[in-house]
């Protein structure tokens, strides 16, 4: 079986609470009730694990009731960084999972498609991120004062989320990062300690994290373009 | 005395012709006629060269007469490629032209601020150049198909437009990247040829280009928040 654990514990500095920013409507719906919904749709996950903030557990139950969610769920504490909530999501997977999608809570655009890529990438290569080009011209500064490097832009990506890893890889990744004290924002990352190669994976659609207001209206119009509306159940 | 090269004879592929996209409307007014106005509107700023692309001077010299921009102006022919375009219009400066910002037109949001902030970086360093901190996460990857080296996002920051120098350093720089055949995207890379270095000066406000026509709701919410309309002259 294939697990989602949808990381929605953040401290959101940027913006505030994490979960207010969660719970922003956008195309009225709340940003984690169209990740949710992604996941719901996505016919390759059997399982989906909401790391939340401790205490706000039937906040986020509420939704399944609201949105009519089906899906087996879960919804579980996280911890003080974002690893401590991955490494609690997936002490919560079901013990057939053999898969797991890591996705970030407020990322309301991920597709169906790029979840099935991403977990074929795990399964081929044990890991693989949703990733694309990037288009800025970025540069490498020791000191931030001066540019010390200039990059190769055809060899960058930005990576986002969903990371999927086969869930061996990824406990055994997370573990290591543990034993050395590291806590890591990013799960590929912990994969180089381990010496796991990651796939990268293309995602040919827009997939921004909702992360200062300024961003909703945007996140608004892409999502009006290219979704069906979520449905209320009744 | 300082001096603008606006650089707007792009070739644009993302999104058909470069000129079409500046002379899209963004609250109301051509995308290149707000670029041009807060180079109208810097003080530190005496003279502006819009380089365009061959035929169309007179297209954008009505611009001039339409908004009422009284600064002097020359408008330019561009090359095939951005770096010849740049080449153009460092040769249109006046003689007596010290300091030069290079800037997209395509940038709109460009800071009456951050013009001036980049001439100094210039006239402290010889080159500089308006950046903002990576947030994204970035991999490098020799093949595109796997993550080669995770960079330090605390090291990584994305260059924009304007980018200013001295005159003679720039003039320099371009022409050695020209005598080894080189078409460099990005005016802050030619200083490296000749040993050059570039201070980073950090753009406190978006300073997005306009790319394809979905960056156009977002640029256009963020100039009505920020700034006086235009006006018209009459």
């Amino acid at each position: 079986m294939n697990s989602a654990v949808i990381v929605s514990a953040g401290k959101g500095t940027r913006m505030g609470a994490n979960t207010a920013k969660l719970f922003l409507e956008i195309a009225r719906r709340p940003v984690i009730a169209h990740t949710w919904q992604q996941f719901e749709r996505a016919a390759c996950i059997g399982e989906i694990i909401l790391v939340v903030r401790a205490g706000l557990q039937s906040t986020f139950a509420e939704l399944a009731a609201k949105y009519g969610f089906k899906k087996p769920f879960r919804i579980v504490a996280g911890g003080a960084e974002r690893q401590d909530s991955v490494w609690n999501g997936l002490r919560a997977l079901s013990p057939q999972s053999e898969l797991v999608a890591i996705h970030d809570g407020a990322r309301p655009l991920v597709t169906v498609e790029v979840i099935q890529d991403t977990l074929e990438g795990a399964w081929e290569t044990g890991a693989a991120v949703a990733a694309q080009r990037v288009t800025d011209t970025i540069k490498e500064s020791e000191d931030g004062q001066s540019i010390s490097r200039h990059l190769d832009r055809q060899r960058l990506w930005a990576v986002q989320t969903p990371q999927a890893f086969q869930v061996e890889i990824i406990r055994r990744a997370i573990a290591a990062a543990r034993a050395k004290g590291l806590s890591l924002t990013d799960d590929t990352a912990a994969c180089e300690l381990i010496g796991q190669p990651v796939r990268l994976v293309n995602c040919p659609t827009p997939n921004p994290k909702v992360t200062v207001p300024a961003d909703l209206p945007y996140v608004e119009k892409l999502l009006q373009a290219g979704k069906a509306p979520l449905k209320v159940a009744r």
